[in-house]
C-alpha cells in the first residue's frame, strides 16, 4: 500500500525551486569540507512523532490525518513500519530512532509485549535489508504506563525498577540485532512532584544501580553502541534528575559511569533548563562526551517542550559550529524529536516539516563551516586570551605560579588594561555570514 | 556616636507584644530538640546590603537614609563599622559577613588597598573583642570593579587573574587574622556574555587553578575554615559557571577539588536556576557538602536577583527542615544575604526587616523540628520505599540482582501495584503543622 | 450503587482530630463577620477534573482508579451523575460546575449530542431536587475535538464558527433548566499558533461577534445569569487572546461588552501571565467586574498550567482578602479547578486534596477578615496615601489643579519628603496575622 | 574638540566591504516600495544610552570608556552635546531621543533644573540648525530620583505628583521648542513594589488625571506631536501599570483617554511581558495606535531588560513586516533603546553595535517588502479566511447571523472540514525569502 500518495521521492532542486516538496539547501551528496552533507548532518527520523503521534494535547483530542490509522493493533503497529520505510525512502533519510511502544503495542503481559516487539522488530529488520536507512538509537518507553506513575529506574516500587530492567534489557537485544548505533536514556519520570514523599538519595543510588546492570549486560552480550543520556530538566516531572549536561556528569561522576555514557542533547531541553542550545552542546563538548542531538526547537515564551522542527538558522548555525569543533557526531546523528504542529495535520506536512528541519541544518552547516574555516571567531578568541600564552599568563597555565606569585605580580602591576568584547560586531559577523554564505553561491 | 537613636536592644517579648521592634517567635534561649535557636539558627548580618547597599537600581539613585552616609571614603568606613556593631548589639546577632570592598574603600593602587583593609580590619578586630558577633566568612569582591569586566579568575587577561588572587590571598589572611569559620566564592563574572568570544575551556580549566592556589595558600598558611561555593546562574553574566549545586559538583568533581569545598546555598539563587531552595539544600546535602545558607528569597514572577528578606514559612520551614536532616550548618550559619526594599529606606527598616527574617526562620525551625519529631515525613517515606528493604528490592540495593533476576521476576509479575504517593494531602499535613506547632504554645 | 465506599460524610471535627478525612478548618456553620463560612466560600467541585479526568498528560496514560471506569459511554456518563452527587453530599459542598462534554459524550452528529446531553442534564435535575448543591455555572468544551482545531468563535473556519453557537445556545438552554448562576467562556483555542497564518483583527471581530450573539440569545430565553470570561494567556495555544483580566477589559471595552461580563479568575492563569493572583483579582475588583474564582494553585518553577489544589496559605488569605473587599463573590463561587496529582489517584485523594483546598481557603477567610476586622492594611494605607485628601492633593483628586497650579507648587516645595513603604514589616504582619488568627482560637 | 578620532563618516559600502565601520545593507538612498530606506526607518540614537550610559550594572561600577568623561556637572553635560551630534553626523541618522536628565544634570532645586535643561537645550538648537539630525521625541526621566521611589504620577505622595506635573510641563515646553514630533512617557516607578501597601484604584485615577492634564497643555500651548505609551510589565517596579499594549489600551478607554496616545512598543519590553515583538506591534496596529518603536532585543533566557542592540533577523523582519503594513510609522521612528554590552566599553563600539542595528533593519525591511510584494503571507490568509468572504461565514461578518441561524446551519453540517495551518512551511519560506531577498541583489 501506499500511504503518501500525494508526494514523490524529494529531491535538492536548489534554492530557485519553487516546489514546495524539494529541498533547496540540503544537497546530501554535496561535499563540506571533505565530507558529504549526508555524512555530516546523520539525519534520523523520530518513529513516535512521525508515525505515532495523533497531535492531541492536553486540552484536545487527536487531529493528525494518518492513512495507517484504518488499522489498529498490530495491524496498526505493521501499517505504521510499511509507511516508515515509504516515508524514509521519499524523505532520503539515513537514519530513524524509535522507543519500544513507538512501534509495538503492550500486550497483555511482558511475555505478550515481548512477542509483538519481536514480531514488529523482525518486519523492520527485513525492510532494512532493502532499505538505507539505518536505526540511529532505540530506547525504551518507560514513562507512559501508569506502572511509571512513581518513575521506572527511580521508582519507590521495587517491582517497578524490575520492570524497567526487563524492558532495557529487551531494547539492549533489539539494539544487536537492527545494528542501533546508539542506546538513549531519557528519564521522562526519573524525578520527583514533591521533594515531601521522596528519598532522593536512594532513588539517585538506584538509578546509577540501574546503569551498571545495563553497562554489564550490553558488556556480557557484545553491544558495541554508544551509550547516551538525555538531560531534560521538568516535564512530565516536576523535577527530572537529569536536568542539564553538567547536572548529569555530576551523577555520572558520584556514581563512576563517566566512561560508559556520552549525552544526547535537545535544544528544547536546554532551553527548559535556562540554557541556549549550543551552551549544552559545549558543554558536552569540552568534557568529551557530546554524543548525538535531537534536533529540534522550543518557544522560549512558552514553558514546555513544544518539540517544534528546527527552523531558527541562528541556532542550526551555532549547534553545527560545535558539532564541527567536535569532529562531527561519531555514531551519533540529528534526530529530529520534533512533531508537527497540531494545526498542520495533514501528511504532507510530515514531508514540509521534515524538509524545513533539513533545509535548517543544511543551511547551518555551510554557515558554520565557512565561519570556522574563514577562523572568523577562532582568532578573535586566540588573541583575546593570548595573555595565557606568555608572562604569567602561561605561568599559570602552565602550573607554576601561586599565591605568591602572582601577587608580587599584582602589587606591581596594578592599571590593568582590557580590550573590549565586541559583542555586537561579532552578532553583525555571524549575520553577514549567513546572508554571504548563500550570496557566493549563486554568482 | 549613636546611629540607631530610635532603637533600643531587640528583645523575645513572644507573639502577644505589640512591640513591632521586638522579636515574637525567634528567642535565643529558648531549647529546641538539644539546642537553642541561637546555636540552630546561626544568624549573621550581611555587612553590604546593610551597611553598604544604597537601594539604587538599574533606573533609580540610591534611596536610603543613613546616618553614616555624612561621612565620606575611609571615615565612611569606619563610621560603618561602629554602626555595625551598633546594630549587632542590638540585634543581637552571633554572626556577620562581608566583602573587602564593603568594609574598606579600594585604594589608589593594590598596595594602598591593602592599607585600607589593614587599618578597618584592625578596628574590626578590636571590636570584636568586646562583641559576640564573630565572623561568619569574608570573601573578595572580583566582580564590581572594571578590571573584572571579563570575570576574575575566569578573565581572558592574565592580569586580572594575578589580581584577583593577589585579593584572594589578602583575603585567606584576614579570615586568619579575624577567625572566619569559612571562606566564601561567589563568582559574579565567572561566566560568559557570548559564546562567540568565548574560550569556555580554558576559563573552566583557569577556574580549577584559582582554587587549587587557594586551597594550597590556605593550608600553607594554616587556615582551617571551611572553603564554600556559592552557587548562581546568571546575573550579572549571561551564564554563570557554578549555576547551580550539580553543576558546581560536577566541576568539582572533574578538577578534583570536592574534598575542600562545600557550598553556600542561597534562595534566590536557587529559584533563578529553576529549583526550589528545598531542592538545592537537598542535593548539597546527600552529596556530604551542604555547608552554609544565604537567607533571603525571591520573587519567581520576577527574572532577577531580589534578595528580599526571608518571610516566607513555607519556604524556612522545608530549609530548616533539610538543615535539621544534616544536624545543622557545622561551620556555617544563616547569613541574610537580603537587602530592605528600595522604598523601605528607613534606618528602621533594617531592623523589621531583620526581625522579620529571624522570626521567620524561628517559626521554621520549629515547624520542621516537629514534623520530624513525629516522624511525618520520615513514617510516610519509610513505608513507601519498603519495598527495598526486602526481596527483589533488596537484592537491588545491595548489588545482587542483575538484568537477568530482574527479567525474569518481571516475567512473573507484571500486574503491578503501586500506591498514591499522597501529595495533597501531606501538603496539608504541612499547614495543619505550620498553625498547630503554634497553637499548642499557648496553651 | 456506592463509589467511595471507604469514605464517610466529610465534618468538621477542628484542629485536633487526628482523622484524616475530616475537616479541621472549615466549618460551614461557623459565623465569621455576619455570614456562614459556607456562604462567604461558595465552593464548587469541577465536574471534568473530579469525574472525567484520568490523571494522562502529554507522555503519560491514564493513572485514576475510579470505579466508575467499569462503564463506557452513556452508561458511564450516569455513572459519572451517581458518582457526582455522592460525592457532593459527603463533601457536603454546595455547588459544582461543568463543562457539556464533562457530563454528556459527543454522539455520531450534533443531533445526538443534544440527546445525549438531555438524558443526562434530566438525570442532574433530577438528583438536584433532594440535593443541596447547586450548578455555579456551566459552559461548552470548545476546544477538545479536532473541529476546533483552529479555534472556535475565532475559527478561519465559518462551519466552525457556527458549530460553537450552537454548542452555546445549547449550554444557556441547560443554564436556565438547572438553575445555573453565571455561565463561564473560556477561550481554550481562542488565540493563534503563529502569526504568520492569522488575520488577528478578524478573528476578535469575530469572537465579539458571537459573545454579541450570546448576550442576545440570553436576553431573548430570559437567562438572567452572570456571563464570565476566563482569561488564561497560553496554553493550549501559543497566545491566547483573553491573555489577562486586563487585556480582556481592552477587548470587552472595544467591541462594547463590558456591560454583560464579569471574570472568572484562576490562580494557576494568573501566574502564568506573569501577575499574582491577587493582582488579578484587584484588578477585577476596582473595575467592578469581579465575578468569581477558579481556585487554584500552581507551581511558578513550572511552565505550564499545573491545577494543584490550593494549600497555599497566603494565597487563600490574599484572595479572600480581595473577595472580602468586594463584599464577596455575588452569584459566583469558589470553584474548585484543580486536579489530584497524577500520582494521587486513589479515589480517597479526591477527597484528601478537596479537604485541603477547602481548610486553606477557611483558614484565608479567617485571618483576611481579622486583617480587615483591625484595619492592618487599611489604616497603613490610608496614611501612606494622606496627601491626597488635603492640600494640593486634594485639589488634584478633585480636578482642580493642572500643570500651572501643579509647577508653581512644585517650585516652591521641591525638597520633598517620602515615608517608607514598610513591605517587610507588612509581611511580617501577615505572618502574625496567619499564625494567630489560629492561636486565639484555642484559648 | 573631536570625540570620535578613529572613526569616519559611516559610508554604506555593500554586502562585500571588509571595512568593518560600514554599512554592508543598510543604504539610506535605497529605494524599497517607493521610499528611501532612510524614509522608512526613521533611526534614531537614545542619548542616554549613548552619550549617558557607563555600563554599570548592579553588580558592577561602569566601564564605559568615554572622551567626554573628562569634564563633569554642566562641562560634561555640554561636551556630550558637542559629542552627540558628532556622533549623529558621523552615524548620518536623522533622529535622535532624549529624557530631560539625559541632557542636562539636575540643579539645587526645580529653579536651577530648569535652567540646566534651558542651558543645554539651547546649545542643542543651535547645533540642530546645521544638522540633518531631527528630535525623534523627548520625555522627562521620572524614575531615577529619589523622590520618585514610590511612584511619580502614582505616587502616594501629592508633592511629588505635582512635581512630575512640572517636568512634564517643562517636557512638553521642550518638545516644541525643539520640534519634537513625539512625546513619550514611559512610566518606570509607575506600579507598584506590593499590594499590600498600594491603592490601586487611586494611584490608576491619578495616572488618568496626570494624562488628562498633559493633553489639556499640549493643546494650550499649541504641541501637535503625538503622545505614546511605552508599556513594560516590570523592572523597576515589581508591576507596572502599563504592562503590554493591550493593559494600557484597556487604561486608556477606561480613563477616555484612547484618542490622545499611541505606542512606543520595545521588543525587550514585550518579551519581558510574554509576548513576541511583533504580537504587540499587531495589536498596536490594528487598533490603529502604532505610534513609534523602541528598537533593542532581549535575551528570552534572562528574566531582566537586557537593551541588546537588534540584531535578530527573525525579529527585524517580523517587525518591519508590521510596520510596511501599518503603512510605517507616522511621526514614529525606529529609536534604538539599546546599549552596547558592558563588556563593550570601546568608544568604537558604540559604532560597531548601532551598524549592525541598522543593518539588521534594513535587512528586515528587505525582506518584508519581498514577503508583502510578493503576497507569500497575504494569500495563504486570504485562503484560510475564505469561508467568511461567502455563505453562513459572510452573513456572521455581515451582522445577519444569529444563534438561531448558526445552530440551524450547524445541524445540517457537523462534519467540518479543516484545512492544515502549515506552520512549518510558512516558516520555512521565511528562511528561504531571508536568504534569497539578498541572493537576488548580487545577480
Amino acid at each position: 500500500m501506499i500511504y503518501f500518495e500525494n508526494v514523490n521521492k524529494i529531491k535538492f532542486e536548489g534554492r530557485d525551486s519553487k516546489n514546495p516538496l524539494s529541498f533547496k539547501y540540503y544537497n546530501p551528496e554535496e561535499v563540506v569540507g571533505g565530507k558529504t552533507m549526508e555524512e555530516h548532518l546523520r539525519f534520523g527520523v523520530s518513529y513516535w512523532h512521525t508515525f505515532t503521534g495523533d497531535g492531541g494535547d492536553p486540552f484536545g483530542a487527536s487531529t493528525m490525518v494518518r492513512p495507517w490509522n484504518y488499522y489498529s493493533k498490530m495491524d496498526l503497529a505493521k501499517a505504521r513500519v510499511e509507511a516508515a520505510f515509504e516515508f524514509f525512502e521519499k524523505l532520503n533519510v539515513p537514519f530513524f530512532c524509535f522507543h519500544d511502544l513507538d512501534v509495538a503495542p503492550e500486550g497483555n503481559n511482558l511475555k505478550e509485549t515481548y512477542e509483538n516487539l519481536d514480531t514488529i522488530t523482525a518486519m523492520i529488520k527485513d525492510y532494512m535489508k532493502t532499505s538505507k536507512t539505518k536505526l540511529l538509537w532505540n530506547t525504551a518507553n518507560a514513562f507512559t504506563h501508569p506502572r511509571f506513575v512513581h518513575g521506572a529506574a527511580t521508582s519507590c516500587n521495587a517491582d517497578v525498577f524490575a520492570y524497567a530492567a526487563a524492558k532495557v534489557k529487551k531494547g539492549l537485544e533489539i539494539a544487536i540485532d537492527l545494528g542501533a548505533e546508539n542506546y538513549v536514556f531519557w528519564g521522562g519520570r526519573e524525578g520527583y512532584e514533591t521533594l515531601l514523599n521522596t528519598d532522593m538519595k536512594l532513588e539517585l543510588d538506584n538509578l546509577a544501580r540501574f546503569y551498571h546492570m545495563a553497562v554489564d549486560y550490553a558488556k556480557e552480550i557484545g553491544y558495541t553502541g554508544q551509550f547516551l543520556i538525555e538531560p531534560k530538566p521538568k516535564e512530565p516531572t516536576k523535577h527530572q534528575y537529569d536536568f542539564d549536561v553538567a547536572t548529569a556528569i555530576a551523577f555520572l561522576q558520584t556514581y563512576d559511569l563517566q566512561d560508559h555514557f556520552k549525552f544526547n542533547i535537545e535544544a528544547n531541553h536546554a532551553t527548559l533548563a535556562g540554557h541556549a542550545f549550543e551552551h549544552e552542546l559545549r558543554v558536552a563538548r569540552i568534557n568529551g562526551m557530546l554524543g548525538s542531538v535531537d534536533a529540534n526547537q522550543g518557544d522560549t515564551l512558552l514553558g514546555w517542550d513544544t518539540d517544534e522542527f528546527p527552523t531558527d538558522l541562528y541556532s542550526t548555525t551555532l549547534a553545527m559550529y560545535e558539532i564541527l569543533k567536535n569532529d562531527g557526531l561519531g555514531k551519533g546523528g540529528l534526530n529530529f524529536d520534533a512533531k508537527v504542529r497540531r494545526a498542520s495535520f495533514e501528511p504532507e506536512d510530515l514531508f514540509y516539516a521534515h524538509i524545513a528541519g533539513m533545509d535548517s541544518f543544511a543551511i547551518g552547516l555551510k554557515v558554520a563551516h565557512k565561519l570556522i574555516e574563514d577562523r572568523v571567531l577562532d582568532s578573535f578568541i586566540e588573541d583575546r586570551y593570548r595573555s595565557f600564552t606568555e608572562g604569567i599568563g602561561l605561568e599559570v597555565v602552565e602550573g607554576k605560579a601561586n599565591f605568591h606569585t602572582l601577587e608580587a605580580y599584582a602589587l606591581q602591576n596594578d592599571k590593568i588594561q582590557n580590550y573590549s568584547g565586541r559583542q555586537e560586531m561579532l552578532k553583525a559577523k555571524i549575520n553577514q555570514y549567513l546572508l554571504e554564505s548563500f550570496a557566493k553561491v549563486t554568482v
